[in-house]
This record gives structure tokens, sequence and C-alpha cells, in this order.
């Protein structure tokens, strides 16, 4: 029983959002609804398409995104995920502008390599153009010792950047297979695992065969952590408010 | 394309909350993030046990239920799903409390039925205890001249009840055989189809093979109508807010 409230700053895409509630509920170890965590989910797909943002074609999405930051504020949460890798662009803005601690999704996929035993070495991301060019992961997991390559410009054409599209468009099956071959080319260049670095891929790789190699799901990466925070204060005396 | 943002009051169990997002967001036609329809999920798993409110031996849920609304009220909301059916047997203090619609599951349910071509006569209705002693599928579903039969005394002890907290404990899977078996009991008693009148039943009954008869998911069928209110009003101009 925890009374912190996780702010959820969702819905890019919306799908993502409620695999990320399902996978906090799910990890969560309890018996009966009152052992799980609450959260607030912000599920706002109005949010400007980040990848037109970067590439300088569309709006700036960070005003939209400290709208939600705003309501999750209001609503009491203690701490803000966000289950969007490419969103995480904009940290800096957004933690700029709250006071509320914004759990990474980069760190907790660091964290899911390392509890997966993947030490230093060659690891493949797969993300949206935005997030490779931002270099998120690259720069992310420099410290840890791992080298990160990424699909090359053919590779995100044909098959992840379509991919990550059919999943928010509601054609989850039909991602799978493009998604699974961009995954099996990092690993035939060298790649010891795969991470799964918009959360729209894990969705597509769920739905079909799992991938005979190591791969690291951002989506529960980001509900391990989340639920870490919320278990901080088990310790702590339950307060009076229910 | 809507403006409208629908508030969802849940964590009633959180898993059927995580749920009704996916449902929500699967049902929408949509090409893209922006397509979908923005929502605020309060998932409070906090909100005393319904059951006990219901039977005398726990708090009222129902000024918990009233912080939700008002989170979700300030968030901007525009109308209240509760993907939980035993809390609508609190709905008159809440729809006293609140101006905002509050769309009702059991008439979603009903929705479905017609959508099903399901008629008047027999139908079988699973669901807590609180909802089957409240009347609310009864009360609900006669003037569409439905019949409700329900799992007796013995069955809600030793299948219904025991199967709705493994599925709060997330022990989905060995909730199924049980749910099947007393759905399979209703039918043999009459029940042309079976209302999953609590919406942990569905997520039982989806982990195994789908029983050879209609039943109605009422996390589906809130969804549904979730989105018809959020379409109604497609066909007005946008606002100039994104």
């Amino acid at each position: 029983m925890t009374d912190r409230v996780l702010g959820v700053l969702g819905g890019m895409g919306p799908l993502a959002s409620a695999e990320f509630m399902r996978q906090l509920t799910l990890l969560t170890p309890a018996e009966r609804d009152q052992d799980h965590i609450p959260a607030v989910l912000w599920s706002d797909p109005r949010v400007p398409d980040r990848n037109a943002a970067r590439r300088g074609t569309g709006p700036d999405p960070l005003p939209i995104l400290l709208r939600g930051i705003r309501g999750l504020e209001a609503a009491g949460c203690g701490a803000i995920a966000i289950p969007c890798n490419t969103a995480h662009g904009w940290i800096d803005g957004m933690r700029a502008a709250t006071r509320l601690p914004i759990l990474h999704i980069v760190e907790a996929a660091a964290e899911a390599l390392r509890r997966q035993g993947i030490g230093p070495g060659t690891i493949g991301v797969m993300g949206t153009a935005a997030t490779l060019a931002m270099g998120l992961y690259q720069d992310g997991l420099r410290d840890g010792g791992w080298d990160v390559i990424a699909p090359d410009a053919a590779e995100m054409a044909r098959l992840v950047t379509p991919a990550i599209e059919l999943v928010k468009a509601n054609r989850v099956n039909e991602s799978h297979a493009p998604l699974a071959e961009a995954a099996r080319l990092l690993t035939a260049r060298g790649a010891r695992a795969v991470v799964l670095g918009c959360t729209e891929i894990p969705l597509g790789i769920a739905a079909g065969p799992a991938p005979p190699f190591p791969v690291v799901d951002t989506i529960e990466a980001l509900a391990r952590a989340s639920i870490r925070w919320a278990r901080e204060d088990a310790r702590l005396p339950e307060t009076a408010e229910v």
C-alpha cells in the first residue's frame, strides 16, 4: 500500500500508454485492488508529432507536454513517467518547468540491460527517427559502456518507421514482421541485445513469435522503475488518508 | 479528431482500467496518434472495497469516488466512464455531485446485447455479490425485456467471487476455468447470452478458449459508449486549441 500517486504523461501513442498501465499493474505484487499503485494517466494523443517537430516541419510539442504536466501536478502526483521515448527529447524543458521528478525511460532501459545481464559491448536500439537523431540512447547508454548501433536509413524507411505508424493506426499484427526483421538485422551486425526504444515497438514485437535474442521492452522497463519509485516510501507510516 | 476529453474513473481494479484504455484505443478508427480520443484515467485502487461497503462491513466508497470525480473535472473532462460495475451502485450519489454526464455501464451492456442481436428473453449476468444484490442488471435490463438470471449462492462462493479476486491479484490465467464454468451453468439454465457484469470477468474469460455462446464484455461495451460520446461533436467546427 502506497500513498504515492504516479503521474503518467501518455497518449503518445495511446496503445502504448494502456500497455504501460497494464504492466504497472501486473508487475506490482498485489493480493487485492488496494495493494496496487494509484496513478493518473494523462492520455493526450493530440500532442504534436514529435518527429515532425524534430525535422522542423511541425509545431513544438513542449507547450502541450507542459499542459499535461500541469494536470498531473494538480492531480496530486508525486513523479512523472512518460511512456514515449521520443518525448524524452524535450525532457530538459519539462524538468525545468516542474518540481516533480521525471523518471527517465533511457535510464530505465539501462537498468533493464543490467537486470538481464547484458554487460558492456554492442547493443542495438530501435526507435523513431527523432529518437535516433537526437542520440537519446547513444548518449544515455555510453556511460554504462554500451556501444549503440541502430537501423540504417534504408531499414528505417522500409521497416521501422512504417511499422511504428501501423501500431498507432491499430494495425498491430501487421507491424510484427518488419519490426522483427529490423531487430534481427541489428543482431546480424553484432548487437547482443536490442532495446525496443519506442513504446510502439514492444507492442508489435509481442504480436508474433518472441525473438531468439534478448530484447529490452521500454514499456516494461519504465513500469518497473515506476513501481520502484512508488515503493520507496513503503516503510513510512501510513497517513490517515486512504 | 475530437476535443472532447473522456474522464475515466478507474483503478477498480487497475487491470480492468488498463484494458478499458486498450479497447478505447483499438476500437477508435485512427490512422495516427492525433486521431485518438484524449482521456484522463484516474486510477485509484485505494477506493474502499465496494462489496464490504454493501455488506456494511467496510467504509463508504462514495467520498473517494467523489475525490476522483473532482480530479477529472479539474482536468477538463467532459464526461465520465467508470470501468467497474459495482461502483455503479453509488451512481446516484456521484451524479448528484457533478454536472458531468456519467456513462452508465448497464446501459452500455444493454446496447451491446442489442448490437449482438440478443432480443428479449432470459440472459445470464455474472458480477460481484454486491452488483447482484443491488439489482443493477435486474433493474437496468428489465425495460428492454430481458429476464436476468445469476449464479446461485454456492456458485458465487465456489466460482465467481474467488475468480474475481484472482484477477485483482494478477492471477488472471487461474480465473479462466471457474469463470467459464459459472457462465456455462447459466446457459444450462436457459440463458441465451451471458453479460460479464464485473470488469474483472472479461479479463479472465479472455485468458482461455472463447465460450461457445454469446457473451457481453462490459469493458468493451463501455469503451464503445465512450467513443460514441467522444464522436458526437465530430462535425462541429474544430476549436483553435489543439
